[in-house]
């Protein structure tokens, strides 16, 4: 079971672009255009990190190839929806995702609205097709998704984002944030890999939300790192942004080097919550020291 | 099984407002805007009819208290996210609904837009939660309500909707835009209360079916009479914008009295179609009358 993490990645990285594009509208009776910007959105772009999260979590059990495969795409939809809404002008008002135009400017902003809208509706229609796992297991997977999601997880964290735009936050209160904004799916991506397991017990979650909850700190820390670090050329997507519209930041409360020590001691402990799994968990270490060292 | 239909409505009504209250986000850490912006939208405004179809449906068998009242909150939900988004600017940019400002209108559009993806999340976060019936007809619910909102669906209507704005359409071309756009969620809305029942059988999910089809197409074409017909002040909602954009409609193509006629005929082909169930069907009955004669 012990892997080369690189050849890992970027074969699952392939397997996550078939997921994305497999259950993508591929007929259509006059929304001709709505569905080819789903596509521009969802396809060939982005780490597919959380996909990867996924995929990796599915490793210390007996993953079911198609639950699987809904699980990667279904949360990568969801991933994607909430970055065509970020981007859209009433928001974080970007031009650039991906290395290529944003939704609305490539389209328009009421087809960005829609593109968004139906990307998340077909995330749940995804996680609710016929697949050989128990009933009960595959509504789990609907509830996980739906509770990282929401308002009490991915779309709270943009709420409070919204509401401290401007204003200075603690330590306590970004991370809060940021555990809702981004580590909320970051959670959901790695229980959605047990739960594609035919064999997933309490604890296998429980170890495996540990990881999740410690990758996802240092995930947005070093997203913060980098925002600060990097051009806009070498992102892909529009720097800086985040300082401009004076928006809290690890960076500013820690300092570069503080900010970055504090994302390696979260990867640390992240590892450490699974390391019992030997070799079956090398692809969610491997997962844990890309977070650290990407630079995009 | 007899009911006082205008008492069974308004019990009803009272029901889907308590439904719709009982699931809504009630602690915030930081979000209290964006909830506050959820409950603005959702509670105590409009007729509830896809709640009441729900409930009427669920009279024809042995439904579940519990699962009933989340398919009654969980498609208002869907209902309430759409109306949201599709009166910002880039939509419809409609400034009133249901006699008060609307969400981008009384908060601002980034909260109207954030209010709009965590409804469409709660709904499907409320028809996952546990409940007394079968995981897979449990599962069958998300899946009809995610197919029916999605882009092959509700969000396919506005898709087709906006990009034929200044042209004209066909009858057959209007009829599938409102099949999708309006008529997909009605049906939803009816089989969801069919499968909020122990005893659901396929026999009885079609013979819904037909029901919700011919009443789902009554339905849109009343909504295109009573926009040509009321004055703002009495609908509640800014009039005359179809026409003034240019969209296609049911009265532009058959007349006023054509597509009245029309409204009547398809509302008594659904009728027939729930007729056998005798007494059971009286709410269906009552709501198919209901929707001819409703002045906003």
């Amino acid at each position: 079971m012990t892997i080369d993490f690189p050849t890992w990645m970027a074969d699952t990285q392939a397997q996550a672009e078939t997921a994305v594009e497999r259950y993508l509208p591929t007929t259509s009776t006059g929304q001709e255009r709505l569905h080819e910007a789903m596509t521009y959105v969802s396809v060939g772009g982005g780490k597919r990190f959380r996909p990867l999260l996924v995929a990796a979590a599915a490793r210390l059990g007996a993953a079911d190839a198609e639950a699987l495969s809904q699980a990667m795409a279904a949360i990568e939809y969801v991933h994607v929806y909430s970055l065509v809404h970020d981007d859209m002008p009433e928001m974080d008002n970007d031009s650039l995702r991906r290395g290529k135009p944003t939704c609305h400017v490539a389209y328009d902003q009421a087809t960005a609205l829609l593109v968004g809208d139906a990307l998340q509706t077909l995330a749940f229609d995804v996680l609710s097709r016929p697949v050989n796992l128990p009933a009960a297991q595959q509504l789990q997977r609907v509830q996980v998704l739906a509770r990282a999601s929401g308002s009490e997880g991915m779309a709270g964290g943009q709420g409070i984002d919204l509401a401290n735009v401007g204003q200075d936050l603690s330590l306590t209160q970004l991370q809060h944030m940021h555990g809702l904004k981004t580590g909320a799916l970051i959670r959901a991506a790695v229980a959605l890999g047990g739960l594609s397991c035919s064999d997933v017990s309490d604890a296998l979650l429980r170890d495996l939300d540990v990881y999740a909850d410690k990758l996802g700190l240092a995930f947005q820390v070093i997203d913060d790192v980098l925002d600060c670090e990097q051009d806009t050329a070498t992102l892909g997507k529009t720097a800086g942004k985040d300082e401009e519209a004076n928006k809290p930041t690890y960076v500013k409360l820690l300092g570069l080097d503080g900010a970055r020590a504090q994302a390696i001691r979260l990867a640390d402990e992240a590892k450490a919550a699974v390391a019992a799994y030997g070799d079956a968990a090398a692809a969610l270490l491997g997962l844990a020291d890309y977070v650290i060292k990407r630079n995009h």
